[in-house]
């Protein structure tokens, strides 16, 4: 299953310069962070450096796949002639047994970048899959499922490109391309009217404006600014369908906070555009996935 | 709560330069990623330069913290003279609501490094939650909690510690600080034989070495041969047992597959020495925070 | 003189940790090019360790100051206990003959660091002064002058500061932070409808989506999409003005394309919000300034 | 037209690695900084990963090129298969309308890269025609023209090349690798003849000592020193023409301080052998270069 | 020659990418080291750029060779299409006059990158012949020689290889993969009994403790503890002796200080089962190579 | 004793920043080495966090030290507050169980930075006694003993300073800063003559140019050339000594090959103005030095 048309994902794979410049410095430090300073001593010893094998990985578990040929990488950055055929791009679903890719090569390599490749492939799959689940629940409404800034330290690119393969949409990278005006921010300004004021003059005119509010009424002062959407904090459905009626399509509005599968579909009915969910990439659990050695020539 | 006698944590904040060495590049970076190239323009449009607050970090849910001493230093990275109380230091137990940290000085700084703050912090306190966990489920038990090398790229030096906060030990680092004979190596290697006396050739005099085994006869055949630990993976607490009495503490004896909350009491119960899972570092859900100003002065 | 309302600059000095994070990588980088291996061999020789010296860097031309602060991180680097009292902070005018900043300390360090301190200001400054007098020619206009993409490779942060130094703003920083549809775009896509429906899928809600067009035709047919700005490239006066009237102020409206001090009123007068010019960053002289011993204690 | 006799270039493309050593770094940093975290939203989400597109970059101005080679880089780092046919060479004249390459592959990496390669050949070549207007002016007289440590921070060695390229000479490339004792040094040594003393003592026997002078009296006093070449500062044509005569070929001799196209022929005339003018790599406007997109297949 | 069953090397040229993760960055940091930012000024204004030519590298004294793939990366990293046989590998011994290996292609890349390849293969040659001459003196005893952490910064990884060339065994690499308890920290452990059950705690079941002892009480008191070696630090081979009699095969024995040529084979024959050797990385004098110049085509 | 007036050395602790910007990198990454990524087992585990202790670096063999304020900052790098006095300084004498510097600080500190410290400070000190003892012989000679480039890869810089530290002069730093025409540049360029324009034509006015000869022909066809300085390789103390009637001043002269304490007086009464030896880098034994804890507070 290709990734919805809500959600195309930038394909780290057109070509192996646009993987090396976005996520090879990632596979790399992983790889040397597991590989370390002295090599892997096991397989160093008992493998014979000409030997070739072929391997599978295999899902342990069903899910949607992102990050296969990042974790392709961990493999080639070993062994450069490594073989890969990808069976189960990013952004399709596998089946618990199925196959996600074939790898041909260097036994030492694929025994060594093993466990680098699946944690990689593991995490985004993981999140891409918990992004899947509540982007079919709210098929047929017009709320997108973001995520938010809510990250891994050193890996918001790769997570963002997994909600991407998983059918969700991106919110703002961070903090230098989109203002949110958060409560604390508020507190400071004095006011939405100055805090908004103040971000137009510092922005640019390429830049969004968003606020975020608590209340309807916070809401209704926000919208007499020239912002671009809201965000509606922690607020009930019966809320945020007010809300909606307030706003009515003059702004984006945001939904976010506590949004989970068993009510994210009562706030995509409330009628919002866009609903975050950090959950998505700080708490979704890895997608099972083992690899199993082939054939041994 | 401080950690526990059989986890003492490796304090990261005993100097500040143990920090910089460890942990200052993984938090620089991370800063970096969220900041970008353009600047916080929400805050440095809104907060005056010299504008001070006082902010609190508030566990919305129980947990045990790790990592607090790592996000602190998120803030001063940002300003050097930002204060930090910590009220629940690594290793400790927190209720909902209760305090973590209170922090000091700088607005912008604060509100620019609170994502980055939270997003460490929350991460691996929940591994150190998750790991508390199982701890002490065992407790009473001769078994430690291990964790394994399934951690997210780059983080696995902080991963580990949050473990060791949590009450758990800490399996090898990587493939270069000790020998693992998996599956895979076997198969290669033609026997479990050949396999240790390769890997005694080459390891070096300090380097354990540790043979993955599937079934008692496997077992047998490993103990007949130099080794310092067996690895059982995936019996049931049956054969773990079974395993046990055969090995009669000859080897250490460490249990892994599927351990979780409802199963590991009974893992420990068959006599194991390490039981280690993957599951601590690679879906922990976070713990969840929250970053509070208190007094704009 | 301080920055104007419309151009407030992110001021780098408010702590020496937003400093680091920003600007320190490219002073060391500079100050290591030009010390290279062997250290400065004339000074070392030359000058005694623990003489101390005073400096002012002077102004030999009229203009506006960018960068000073900067420029001072070149001599602390090399010595933290030097100190700097600038008297022409960011933004500020000096005459020439004007003192922008006095040095005071290691007489070694000022002279190794000098030519790296002044490289950087005098670029700066030439920038900033290149600007501000855009910026007061169209002053009482509702355009403002920003800057392009066509910076110095390396320096983009450092440029755009100053070209707000120079009362001008900023257009998006790179090509991951705001959609701006170009001619080889529209042939590639087909249509400015396809090209700009392709982008709303993949940009998310926070990012704004900007077309460019050549004449009155595409105008009109970009503005029958949902985007936020127009960017109307080389066109004359007379277009411009025909174009705003087409526009009447439901999109942004950019002109670009041959600006300069002699045209600049002429395309200010014809309504559009946005005149960006690349000759601010990539063919401003530099400011002449220079560095002067005082006192030789 | 190939580079002068008196200006030979070092041929960055002679091969890709001699490339990947010096210039690539600065090519990718500059590529990143353009692309940053999000990557180019514009062009990804228009343009096919497989369309493929043949471009031009042809000159809107006349001028000498430098860095064609280092441009090319820029796609190259996107798509390695981008092939590239170089019209107009390093050290090579354009007029108004020439072709100064062709290139064929990705129209993804070609529109990607199109700003950062324009960006760097642009600069590149405006310091080379710069150079080549001074250079062509003074032929016929024994001068060379040559850089100084005026460059912009973190493009020395390409700004040297783009000298070279433009028929000049380079200086000492920093403050390790030759002597030059300025005004300020002697303030601090006391007298030529001391600070020539310290400096032979500290620098090696490979190294050059260089003084500078502003009066016939003081280069009268570094005459009686050793010493390889003295910079006469600021001097007018009648007090050069008066020092050269003095030094009567014994010391290399160096003017310097306000050339420009109006005087240099002047200067020249005076016997120099050196002419170095900071304005070529600090104040040269850039070439005006675009990209044109030919067939699209 | 191969290395002896001993001591197996690890292949850093089985793949390209593994030397890449491994040695290349040291070839490269050393490579810019010699070729600074200027480049090879010699080289480059003599050599054409097409020139090629034929090079060996012969031994002017005899010796053991180690790092002859890395070396040969040194050349590889200028110009990727140098062919290079290698006709001495690492592990094996040359005569004086003995051909090292032979490199075709780019006469610039091979002169340029001469003195980088050459320091690089004398030095570990070096280190692998000192350990060699060693390891061959106590052939027949049951002890192996091995290195310390006594190694030069930044290279203890290629060092720690010459050693293995040599048919030594490698020491642990670093603080963090073994315990070593010295006599400084006894004092502040207060006992060994205290010392070795706080780092049983800390280091997690696959690291191995070590403790140094200076007596035979010490000695014997250590055994007491749940120990996996011991270090006996400067005795003489009368205490050794005795000492290998009261450990009586529990642990492993280690001797360690001021062993030499002239003395190894009596601590040899005392029984200890490892000599660690301070002097094969730190005082191990280079052997002399040179490149001869063949063919110039 | 100071360093003689012919080889004063630069002074890396004339301030933090200094050493910051020269040394800091290779004692970081020597001491990341040592540290790996889990830190150092042994101590942590003993010894408290708080435990102060004093140590002192004790010479075991006479000497000349070099690094001690790099050695220093190994210890201060792991712990900012850590206080040093420095005994013996660079360039100064040390006899036989003489003291070097005494540390006092964090116990911890002291322990896991102490084999960094040693592992740098023994090295420097090595080539600095080397250094001292030829210098010592041809005192009162006009002869100056030199370094090459024959160092160790990563090092250069501090290898050259404790040349200097010992007495003695640098050769130029590497390829870039110096032209020096070997036989094999001579065999691909023709002629002395040929390869003597083409250096003066690329490399600048400050830069020298040195041939090397083998032979008095040789050195006569050199000197009909506007070269600097001879090169005499590998020539007998007779020919030499005839080398230096036929240069008679007009060139520096410098001699090279296997020059060591045996003949070097020899060499130098032959009227060279420099010797240069490799060994001094490549083959000096590391002076033998140990860390000895003190009062344990």
């Amino acid at each position: 299953m290709k990734p919805s048309p809500s959600a195309p994902s930038r394909d780290f794979a057109a070509s192996p310069e646009a993987v090396a410049l976005a996520a090879e410095p990632i596979v790399r430090a992983a790889l040397l962070e597991d590989i370390g300073r002295g090599g892997d001593l096991t397989t160093e010893s008992i493998v014979e450096p000409n030997r070739e094998a072929t391997a599978r990985i295999v899902a342990r578990a069903g899910g949607v796949i992102a990050g296969v040929s990042v974790a392709m990488l961990a493999f080639r950055l070993l062994e450069g002639r490594i073989g890969a055929a990808i069976l189960a791009g990013d952004g399709e679903r596998v089946e618990p047994g199925g196959v996600v890719a074939q790898i041909e090569g260097s036994a030492r390599a694929i025994l060594t970048a093993e466990r680098t490749a699946l944690n990689l492939l593991s995490h985004l799959s993981g999140i891409a899959t918990a992004t899947r689940t509540l982007v079919d629940i709210v098929a047929g409404t017009r709320a997108k499922i973001a995520d938010t800034r809510k990250t891994t330290p050193g890996l918001r690119a790769l997570e963002r490109y997994a909600v991407a393969c998983g059918g969700g949409t991106n919110h703002r990278f961070g903090l230098d391309d989109g203002v949110l005006i958060k409560d604390n921010h508020l507190a400071l300004a004095g006011s939405i009217r100055e805090a908004v004021a103040a971000a137009r003059v510092r922005a640019g005119h390429m830049v969004k404006v968003e606020v975020e509010v608590d209340t309807v009424e916070q809401l209704q002062e926000a919208l007499l600014e020239p912002i671009d959407a809201v965000l509606l904090d922690n607020m009930s459905p019966a809320m945020l369908a007010e809300a909606v009626r307030v706003v009515d399509g003059r702004v984006i509005v945001e939904a976010s906070g506590g949004v989970n599968e068993s009510n994210v579909l009562e706030v995509a009915h409330t009628g919002v555009d866009v609903i975050s969910v950090g959950g998505l990439t700080h708490s979704a659990p890895a997608l099972d996935l083992s690899l199993e050695m082939l054939a041994l020539s």
